[in-house]
């Protein structure tokens, strides 16, 4: 339609408003997809699977609607033209981020990727039991040629990398270049750095706590750590799914753990570090709420969040003094939840198999290897059938492990490549290492930090976090954030100083 | 767009197809509204809510826009002239209707009368426990206003009367006339046997269960109950809510009842109640998933089915005898839950303010009562002012109770006037009396049934209600549904007969 008056009316708006508007409105879509996904992994009964699908279904195709209306491109390039605060023009650059990963794939290409992903993903919950390689390469080779259409379109889009075009959706400005030198250096003295530490630690022995720990009080005890960590039980839950996750919107943030009655350190740290998450999510800038610069930077921030909570705040030796009288309360006494065995505990290092059991020593192991097998996949320079031989090469290489035929404890551990989310591997590594420079950063200008959280005074973390991470949002890009937030761009000097204070000192 | 081939293309596929794809988007749709509406009432915690209600006002307006696209009235009219089964022009008589109600009514009266409740119920809460009847006046007269408009306009689009035209849009093809005869009789006959039924009980005594009943075991025990009426765990659950209610959809029914530690029976005949409601939805027609004709019939049926579970059969003396066994594991041996005595606990009447806590004797006072007020309320015989009067010797008649002064237990106790619920209160007793003509079908049918349930065989009755009820969903009109269901339509004769049986016999 092309009536004048309208046309006029059109130009009187300001492109920016309309896009405000829109995005307003994907905000509130985004809603019902968080809310319904949440219940979908930690409420729905089975039998609702497939009506849940069809009604996410519904409103992606809605969402996806909306970001490729034709129009937009025309309204984002003059809104450019148009006079914007700071904070809108940082938002303008987030929706036209948005829009350009929306737009760069063809609607049949993103459908087959899905039908391939939902194929693999499916049949991989039984092939991973059941240790069935071959049954998954059937499926994943599928996976890999859509994924690696997908990423020669969108480096042509962007002038990236295909890996680097894939990594670009979870790590906006991370490069390949970046993210070489920094596996590359850690690689040359982390299997150095497990030895010794794992030499030390056989010099001191642990005590283990004895079950049953009975459910119930675990989830008590989950809620009180929660509180502890300052988590808005006014604006969210916690909840119980197969995997750990934390979901739902800044509003109204859901985060889920797991328990066994044998063990309660995995449902706790897993809630604790889905709290790193959420309390990101919660003090996300409000003011600018439903707009694209208003949503967390990006993964590896979100990981060094999760991550400054479970690893820098969990595994500090003042924090197992906060938690021991909450285990004696939940579990009554045990010798095992003196403070000191505490701390022993949960910095135990032992090299295994198992990436999300993994510690905080020998966590980068685990990224580093599947940094290094998907990106040459994503490439084209091996295929899925080398995985496995490069897999048993490298774990035996970084982590002194014999994987040999255990394709369920490899390549099929994870759930990442049956669904496709090749280049997010490397964030938790490069949050792990943001998490030690902020905690760096917090010891030059707070030099009783330490004393202060082993007195049990977790604020001055939790402000500094709010203060130069959670409230920015995505007002700047990462290496601006952390420029402001810390004096320089990521630094990983810090996250090997931590590793060594904490393991060798 | 008029391009000739696109016009080509539309005539060639038929309408009626068009017209079931877009109900089956409009389910789709309805399922993130259903279990988003589930979450708010039974998790969400209360700082989410601002978003929450602008996410489902969202997705309301966007389903407003498909059910008012103007090219459907076409569709309906060419759909109509197209050749289909019987049960897609049941299907087609469901969407005329729906699209005659969405199309009723200009959208700047709507969102005029959701606003008015909206701020009448959410001062509502605060004036029923203040007993604030003026403060509540100065925000339902608004609310009546608005009401009265729709129902004007409804009124002339479909050559109903006033309130009428509000009743049928619960109780489809429902007259004044006929409520007028059902209740003008019941209204005979029903003040003197409440008093002959008062006066038969109070010779006989009956023991109270002595609490505290830990809540973690009434909930076992709800869902034990639950089993043994038939829900179907895999396809729904049981939470809790501060209204009782049944939600979700079809393929995923969410029941919610509430508890109170020194009391059980509340909590376990709610969720007895909720129950009947889940099992209609959950054996609603499933080939016809998504599409108007699979949805329950009418809410007077749907009643029908929850009192058939909580008064028919919970008032049952065999259902006493299933009972009590589930009560002595779920708090221990007590005199109380003697089969005979819980069976007299559950069919106590003693005629009291609140609708919500009256046994089924004297529930259809409060019915009637609240008919006589808002059918001359919304024809504009009486003014909001006006109710208390009415509702002093409308309660003095009926029930012999005196609520002079007191409006929170009075014309205040229910959510229906602020929320505009105009024309529902009479689908609870018509569903009372539907539930009574269902059983003596069963009966006729099955002379040992009463004999079948004291030996605790349910199966009986829910294979009755699937083939003859649920199973139908919308595929005939009401009456029709019940002529084919029960020899005849409505007729209260059978529930005057079964009061008298049970209550007097």
């Amino acid at each position: 339609m092309t009536h004048p008056a309208a046309a006029a009316a059109r130009t009187d708006t300001p492109a920016y408003d309309g896009l405000a508007a829109l995005f307003q409105r994907l905000h509130h879509l985004e809603h019902l997809q968080a809310i319904v996904s949440w219940d979908r992994a930690a409420k729905m009964p089975p039998r609702g699977n497939d009506a849940r699908a069809a009604a996410l279904a519904e409103v992606a195709t809605l969402m996806h609607r909306l970001r490729t209306e034709p129009r937009l491109r025309d309204d984002l390039a003059r809104a450019e033209q148009e006079p914007l605060s700071d904070f809108q023009r940082a938002n303008l650059r987030e929706m036209r981020r948005e829009w350009l990963l929306s737009n760069a794939l063809p609607e049949s290409l993103v459908q087959r990727a899905q039908l391939a992903t939902a194929r693999c993903e499916h049949a991989w919950r039984h092939q991973r039991p059941a240790n069935d390689w071959n049954g998954f390469l059937g499926n994943f080779r599928e996976v890999l040629a859509t994924a690696r259409e997908e990423a020669t379109l969108l480096s042509e889009q962007s002038g990236l990398g295909r890996y680097e075009a894939l990594m670009d959706r979870f790590e906006p400005g991370m490069r390949c270049a970046e993210v070489d030198r920094i596996f590359g250096a850690v690689r040359q003295w982390l299997p150095g750095l497990i030895r010794r530490v794992v030499d030390k630690q056989a010099h001191e022995p642990v005590q283990r706590p004895v079950g049953p720990f009975p459910v119930p009080a675990q989830r008590a005890l989950g809620e009180q750590a929660m509180r502890l960590m300052g988590f808005d039980f006014s604006a969210g839950r916690l909840d119980e799914s197969t995997h750990p996750f934390s979901g739902g919107v800044p509003e109204d943030v859901r985060l889920t753990t797991r328990y066994r009655d044998d063990e309660f350190l995995m449902g706790l740290l897993g809630t604790i570090h889905e709290t790193g998450h959420g309390r990101y999510e919660q003090n996300l800038p409000r003011a600018w709420l439903g707009q694209p610069v208003s949503r967390a930077r990006s993964m590896a921030i979100h990981e060094s969040q999760s991550l400054a909570f479970e690893m820098q705040l969990g595994g500090h030796p003042g924090f197992a003094r906060l938690l021991a009288p909450l285990l004696h309360q939940a579990f009554g006494a045990q010798p095992a939840f003196e403070p000191d065995n505490l701390h022993r505990l949960m910095t135990r290092v032992k090299p295994g198999f198992i990436r999300v059991d993994a510690d905080e020593v020998s966590y980068p192991a685990h990224v580093i290897l599947r940094y290094e097998i998907e990106r040459p996949l994503i490439e084209g320079e091996i295929e899925a059938e080398d995985i496995p031989a490069l897999w048993d090469a490298k774990m035996a290489e970084l982590l002194g492990v014999d994987t040999r035929g255990n394709y369920q404890d490899g390549p099929l551990q994870d759930v990442h490549w049956p669904e496709a989310m090749f280049g997010y591997f490397p964030c938790y590594s490069l949050g792990a290492m943001f998490a030690a420079q902020w905690f760096a950063t917090m010891r030059r200008s707070m030099p009783d930090l330490d004393a202060r959280i082993t007195r049990g005074e977790l604020a001055p973390v939790f402000d500094w976090l709010r203060d130069n991470i959670w409230s920015a949002g995505s007002r700047w890009p990462t290496d601006e954030l952390a420029l402001r937030a810390s004096g320089e761009a990521l630094n990983p000097a810090h996250f090997k100083a931590h590793l060594e204070a904490r393991y060798l000192g």
